[in-house]
């Protein structure tokens, strides 16, 4: 081989916010903090705050491969903290705060966390962890000395003080792209959490498809409001991607009611918000009580969703309530997670007829670097015809080859592919359709039936407001399907009315065995569903003598 | 160090097809071909038969590192050129056709071509410098048997025989991504050519620029003219960022004369269009003598332009004829070439007042993985104040790091810095404004004066077809200022005009000491003006005694 004569620069986070400082100082970042106060600041502060981060976490100790936990929104000081750790070559370990303690503990003390950086409103909650934390040397609460929590936290330290002497200057050190630059364990819906630890260069080579005009398109010309949280893949990489393309930062905190997000929107004039589709009812249920008009008010015009595949009804809610237009992305912990965008495309437009992937309902494409792969039980390559199932395998930089700390080593196949654990289609143009778990897929024949278009189904009846499949043992083989719906307040309907409705929409062997209501769902940490829980739950289900489906 | 757990996949230029392959087969590339016809194929298409060139290039032996020529025109033969040979590691060495026949013969023997790969146009050339080219093994006509040309070209071989027969499921090699993918040589205005040997990380990170929506955004909605000639700097790297999105691409081959590329736009509904300015010359003739409408028969929304700065005529110009933007790029071989930018941001208006990075003029911003630095002749940093002229200086993954055989080695400073040749500014937000070449810089005490602003004032005459200012020795210093203008035909102006016309516009200080009139200028391969040249022809320059400024 040749080797070619270009300058040899590894592909750092830390040249991120340098970037950022360069050629958009005056960009800014809003943030709600945890205090209950707003705070405005720049690229050019946040280089400057970064720098003095890293500065001081050298002065505490803190060495190449140390991991940093935090526990914390989305806010100035957690971006700072994003840069600060990895640009030494640390490690920032975000916990997503919203897990059982005994699970927080497992993940701080898998990861080995030395410091612990937490925002105020998590002070009891350290408080607690605390005594079980033996391996984090110093507590360090994000917020300055007046609003120092008073508490029985061990060696608390306040993060105003200790980066207030530490110096602007600081030079970010070069090292070799592949070092880790974050850790982030999956909430997952069931087992042990486990911990993905991006690299400098994923994290780079990711945000550089995030800017890309198909994927995020993210621009120093909008104001975007970061709801997915940064406790959680690194907010789908936005808070990297945003300094590269000198974007426009709006943090909305801890505050995610109706009426305070409107006001950011409003305020900040927001055009672009990113958000699990569950971060949209507060506001919608506050639009409904109001004599307002968001789309003379506002001036959002694109809103990208993922964690969880969206609804008709949600792409239209949001296009009729704000004139917005959904960028659909698929992804997960292991895909940094980024693994297919669905933006609007030229033909995109408020007709019925366009094909779904055009109104954003497909998973979309995955963008260049991320090949995907389909196969059957026994490991075989099956046709992208967009209409047979396989599980859903991806290869590519930002994709993960295993767990932090894991016995089994890598959890690629022969040919370098990661099972994502997705039932899914892929058409002959790359669209990609997730179409279950593979824990809640069902067998009709040789066809996998897709419980998630059974749940779209099931939401666009007007007294459902969430609805799960669950695929149910009898003789050891998952061979029923359960249906089960929570009802919207003050709404009515009952089992055969449901199933009427289903039956106009859906092939009739698609329909579920039965139908089951709660008066709440369970959740996993990232808003999705607990099937296992459910699973659970409905064990010992009774079903029905008039089996809509007999399946073999 | 800590490692990150992330897949170790290289960035590859035959991932770039094959990913076009996956997700956008049925994208269109259109050409014009050498032989006069159209022709259309798919990304499809491209993948298989650029895997035939592969295997075909094998099977004659090419190795590893191994160069292969290429004398061809932007279309769909040397589209497949630029994936089957950077797919196996050998290197496609892309010659520009419009040089000197001994500069030909120099690139070809410098860099030691194995094969020479030419569109049926080029048979005359490539007969006449044969027998210079010891080391080509074997020349291979880009056409098809009944195309073949007649001529005394010893060892021919015809293209569509050559991969007929070769196998289209030949499987790509994966190998370290620092390998050279493609070769070109600088034009350069003076000298001997220098060859830029890119590698294919370099390459997929420019593509990956070239793609975000800040920089070209270039997309899968668009329809691509590609103008910019894939002989030289990889046609900016369009080729290898179209596969990356899956963009429609039209190759307007040998014709560029008005009409054709009239019909072109039109017919291939083209939405964006890619070139030097000078490319628009003869649509605009063709379109001043025709009663057409082209805003409405036409769809095209966006110019990029590049390789020399463009006035504000030029942008008004295609605003009011197409209704067209302007994105400017600024960048040259050693940079891949995009080293910055300037898309319309959300204030580009048609309004007069609004800053001149707003309406496309200055050079732009850089993308991220691009740093420059400003240095004063001893090497010492330039604030980037927006006024202060520097040497420019670039840094990043896809700038060189040196030429090829070169005996010099690296052209880096200590930090790693490449020098570009360029004086210029760059403003408090990142903005570049190219003011001279170093070569044509004047100074006024401490201050450069830029040629760049004169000759695009000197453009806005009417009367004024193209213009240069050249520095002019005296006492062995560069201390007078020549204006050098080609008046347009059937025009008519003074020297005495043409200074009032300007005194007007500019500082007085920056009015050039005399105006001198050719009826041609010389330009290189690339359509820069030939400065050294006009300075030769001007060297014995009698000066007026009316100096309009006073060198020190």
């Amino acid at each position: 081989m040749l080797k070619g004569l270009m300058q040899d620069r590894p592909l750092l986070v830390s040249s991120l916010i340098e970037h950022a400082a360069r050629c958009h100082p005056r960009a800014e970042i809003v943030s709600r903090t945890a205090e209950g106060t707003m705070s405005r600041c720049t690229y050019g502060d946040l280089s400057r705050r970064s720098r003095q981060v890293a500065a001081a976490l050298l002065a505490l100790g803190v060495g190449p491969g140390d991991r940093i936990g935090t526990l914390a929104w989305n806010g100035y000081r957690h971006l700072e903290m994003y840069y600060g750790v990895s640009g030494i070559g640390a490690v920032l370990h975000t916990i997503h705060p919203r897990q059982f303690p005994e699970q927080l503990e497992y993940v701080i003390n898998h990861a080995e966390d030395r410091y612990l950086f937490f925002d105020i409103t998590f002070a009891p909650l350290v408080e607690r962890l605390a005594p079980a934390l033996k391996g984090v040397k110093r507590f360090v609460a994000m917020t300055d000395r007046k609003n120092l929590p008073l508490s029985d936290i061990p060696n608390l330290l306040c993060y105003e003080d200790l980066i207030a002497e530490a110096n602007p200057d600081f030079e970010w050190p070069t090292f070799d792209e592949t070092t880790a630059s974050s850790l982030c364990y999956t909430a997952g819906t069931t087992g042990t959490p486990k911990g993905v630890l991006y690299s400098h260069r994923s994290t780079v080579l990711h945000a550089m498809t995030l800017c890309a005009t198909d994927s995020l398109a993210l621009s120093a010309n909008e104001s975007a409001l970061l709801a997915s949280p940064m406790y959680h893949v690194n907010a789908w990489g936005v808070p990297y991607a945003a300094a590269m393309c000198g974007m426009k930062l709006v943090l909305p905190g801890p505050v995610h009611d109706g009426r305070s997000i409107y006001e950011l929107l409003r305020e900040e004039r927001v055009t672009l918000a990113l958000g699990v589709p569950q971060f949209w009812s507060p506001l919608f249920q506050y639009l409904e009580g109001m004599r307002r008009n968001p789309r003379k008010e506002l001036c959002l015009e694109r809103v990208v969703v993922g964690g969880t595949a969206s609804s008709r009804e949600f792409v239209d809610k949001l296009a009729s309530t704000f004139g917005a237009r959904v960028t659909q992305v698929w992804g997960m912990t292991e895909t940094s997670p980024i693994g297919a965008t669905c933006p609007p495309t030229a033909m995109h437009a408020d007709a019925s007829n366009v094909p779904s992937e055009q109104r954003g309902l497909k998973q979309g494409r995955p963008p260049f670097g991320i090949e995907m792969r389909l196969v059957d039980d026994a490991g075989r390559e099956i046709a992208h015809d967009g209409c047979t199932p396989g599980r859903l395998l991806a290869r590519g930089p930002w994709v993960a080859s295993g767990y932090f700390k894991s016995p089994e080593g890598s959890r690629l196949d022969a040919d370098g592919f990661f099972d994502t654990g997705d039932i899914a289609t892929i058409d002959a143009d790359g669209y990609l359709q997730i179409t279950d778990r593979a824990a809640d897929a069902i067998k009709s024949g040789d066809d996998w039936m897709s419980s998630i278009e059974l749940e779209n189904a099931a939401v666009g009846h007007p007294a459902v407001a969430e609805a799960a499949v669950i695929a149910l043992d009898e003789d050891g083989r998952r061979t029923h399907r359960l249906l089960v719906i929570l009802p919207r307040t003050d709404f009515d309907v009952s089992r055969d009315e449901l199933l009427e409705y289903l039956a106009v929409k859906l092939d009739r062997r698609w329909l579920p065995d039965d139908v089951a209501f709660v008066e709440q769902f369970p959740h996993t940490a990232t808003g999705k569903v607990r099937k296992g829980r459910l699973r659970e739950m409905f064990a010992d289900h009774r079903w029905p003598t008039d089996l809509q489906s007999q399946p073999a």
